[in-house]
């Protein structure tokens, strides 16, 4: 059996892939065309049980995790190896769209159906996989699925975190773990052989390129903070303000003096307020507390060094009149991903005669944490206007195809090694 | 009957409108030993129900009207005569205290109750009244139950409003009356005779004049702005700064330069930004929407009117490539009280030997729109630190009970005429 014969891709259907994607964009579907499924919601646990039905019909055994990870398994010769891994998440942003994770499960799902269908006999375990809530906006940090799977996060640590309606992760999640009953438990801790992603780019290279494939290198750093700015409830009609402690003032003031700062010329650095909430917020009261989130990219690590410490020196005592108190809450380094997968990856382009560029990924993604255990890699496709984690995120259903493809071949050479 | 021996409020006992406070305060009270009792809800029921009780307990007769305004009633010799009123309001800010309105409709309470242990025969009838909604945290604008009374808002424009989860003023309202049923529809439209109300300052004048009594002259003027900011939502990690509509970025500077701008030298200039909240809310996501209040008060009209285009202009078009949208959603102009209430409250203060002074209201208040129907007034009493709008606000028995017997004599000034 030659390299060249090994085409499982070819068997994948654009149909069939585009179907299963916009079947799971009705788990959650917005009014505006977009998906609200944040993670261990109703909608989440509706993707999830799809997904089952879906690997059952070809043969696939489902598993889930302690966090809630979903695996579907196809055996391989050697039931002892570790296994090959690919997939992404089902939850999305509260806005998001209908391809960021969903397409990573999807393209995995229709790939490993593809290599069985296929009959091809592989030394290793195959696994779709479904990472529990990467997005992190219902309940952070992100990527927890991922995080715990590769021991980088303590679920007990996890378990007390609450969403923003004060409902505990342990709650929800166990709500799902119960919607999902009769699932068998994952066994075995050892870390897969390789993993390997498919996710749209989000980000704008591959269509001004007009390139189908993106074989990633790595990741940018990134890094979350907390900042809460506390001042002084008082009635807006008759406080001064040299008497005025305003937590919004304060805040909208350091808000622009960070934007204002962390910026570069060559537009190389990724700093974001993207959540900001005030106290007691009621037209008439100046507000007594605001709490925002700062999320910071960089592909650099000492870049990313230096911008934290530029981050912690202003968000820190007292700005005006009031007080600033700043926490790390994510910090992730720059990944660089595996030769063995880039080039598995690279090959399959090549067989397949797709065109690829090598980049870097501005999003962080659950690859990023299995490339702390086992060779890991990403396929990235391109998507419209480089616009994601918004109702209008789109991709072709060519380039979807081609990059499911991709992956069955780059699955099948992994799970021969 | 000479007016030297009108003397009920020397009957207004301390221990009694003390307690009747803190037995209030148990109606939405909040763990840091503030009040949450806003307009129609749950604790806003347990209130009025509260109010009502000790009405009975007192021969005063209880109605209420359309938009939930309760009024407890004393007949005078003349039942066609038309009536003095007095009270306030029982809602409060989200993070309130126990004083702001809740002392007004005690105060009245004390005073009438005072009155009639007096065996006092006024030609005019006495109403207690609780305005409903007054603070307006909850549905926009404030004083709705003051404003439907005097003719100054239509109730059937008011009912579609809603509150940030959706319920409309309707829905809320009518649970409302449902929960105070069995009390009579206030009878008579015509206007009252006079109108008193008693607050606590909500400002440091009197505290820093060591004066146990404020004579209100007047209101400042009060125009409240919407402010909507719009972006485009998108990926934190990917999206380049030269591609970004952040509405958070925009709305964050655009705080800050009207905070820089509406400002004065001799710090006359009220302006709040007291509600803001921002979507999608999500750490990794570009904000593409915020909505803001604007709080602007001031004394003059001129100024007012001036400020109001600087704002006007200001939030409109574009404003660092996102769209701005702003309206004017309350307006208020600077009230003068009326000499007929003012007269009587200072002859009052005068017979019982209490100090004052005459100020003006930083506040809005129900006597506001009270002012345009008939002869309306203000007594003030000193708050701690002129701190309101804040669960820590406080006010001395003492001084809460000189403002009861100042009102009760007063009214029997009125009451007279």
């Amino acid at each position: 059996m030659t390299d060249e014969v090994l085409n499982p891709g070819a068997l994948i259907e654009q149909e069939s892939l585009w179907s299963r994607l916009m079947e799971l964009a009705k788990a959650g579907a917005t009014a505006s065309g977009g998906v609200n499924r944040q993670a261990f919601s109703a909608a989440d646990v509706q993707a999830r049980q799809l997904l089952v039905q879906w690997g059952r019909e070809h043969g696939l055994a489902p598993y889930q995790d302690e966090i809630g990870n979903l695996y579907l398994r196809c055996e391989g010769q050697d039931p002892d190896a570790a296994p090959v891994m690919s997939g992404s998440h089902l939850d999305s942003q509260p806005k998001g769209g209908k391809f960021d994770g969903a397409y990573g499960v999807v393209a995995a799902l229709e790939a490993v159906s593809a290599i069985r269908a296929a009959g091809l006999e592989l030394r290793r375990p195959l696994e779709v996989v479904a990472w529990s809530n990467e997005e992190g906006s219902r309940f952070q940090p992100g990527t927890m699925g991922s995080g715990v799977f590769t021991g980088v996060m303590e679920i007990d640590e996890l378990l007390p975190i609450i969403d923003s309606t004060g409902v505990t992760l342990e709650a929800a999640l166990s709500q799902t773990l119960a919607a999902m009953d009769g699932i068998p438990h994952r066994v075995g801790d050892s870390p897969p052989a390789a993993y390997v992603e498919a996710h749209i780019e989000q980000g704008p290279v591959l269509e001004n390129a007009g390139l189908p494939i993106g074989v990633v290198t790595g990741t940018q750093g990134l890094r979350w903070f907390r900042v809460e700015v506390t001042g002084e409830a008082a009635h807006a009609g008759t406080t001064p303000n040299e008497q005025r402690r305003d937590a919004l003032k304060a805040a909208a003031a350091l808000v622009t003096e960070l934007n204002a700062v962390l910026t570069d010329e060559q537009d190389t650095v990724r700093f974001t307020v993207g959540r900001f909430e005030i106290e007691p917020n009621s037209p008439s009261t100046i507000p007594d507390r605001v709490l925002f989130t700062i999320d910071l990219r960089h592909r650099d690590s000492k870049t990313l060094e230096r911008l934290t410490r530029e981050i912690e020196t202003r968000c820190t005592d007292t700005y005006l009149r009031c007080t600033v108190h700043t926490s790390r809450t994510e910090d992730v380094l720059p990944t660089d991903f595996h030769p063995q997968v880039t080039s598995a990856v690279k090959r399959s382009c090549e067989s397949l005669q797709l065109p690829f560029e090598e980049l870097l990924s501005g999003a962080g993604h659950d690859a990023m944490l299995l490339a702390r255990v086992c060779p890991s890699g990403m396929i990235f496709v391109p998507c419209r206007n480089g616009v994601s984690h918004n109702e209008s995120e789109y991709a072709e259903p060519t380039d979807l195809t081609a990059g499911a493809r991709v992956l069955a071949n780059a699955l099948v050479s992994l799970a021969r090694q």
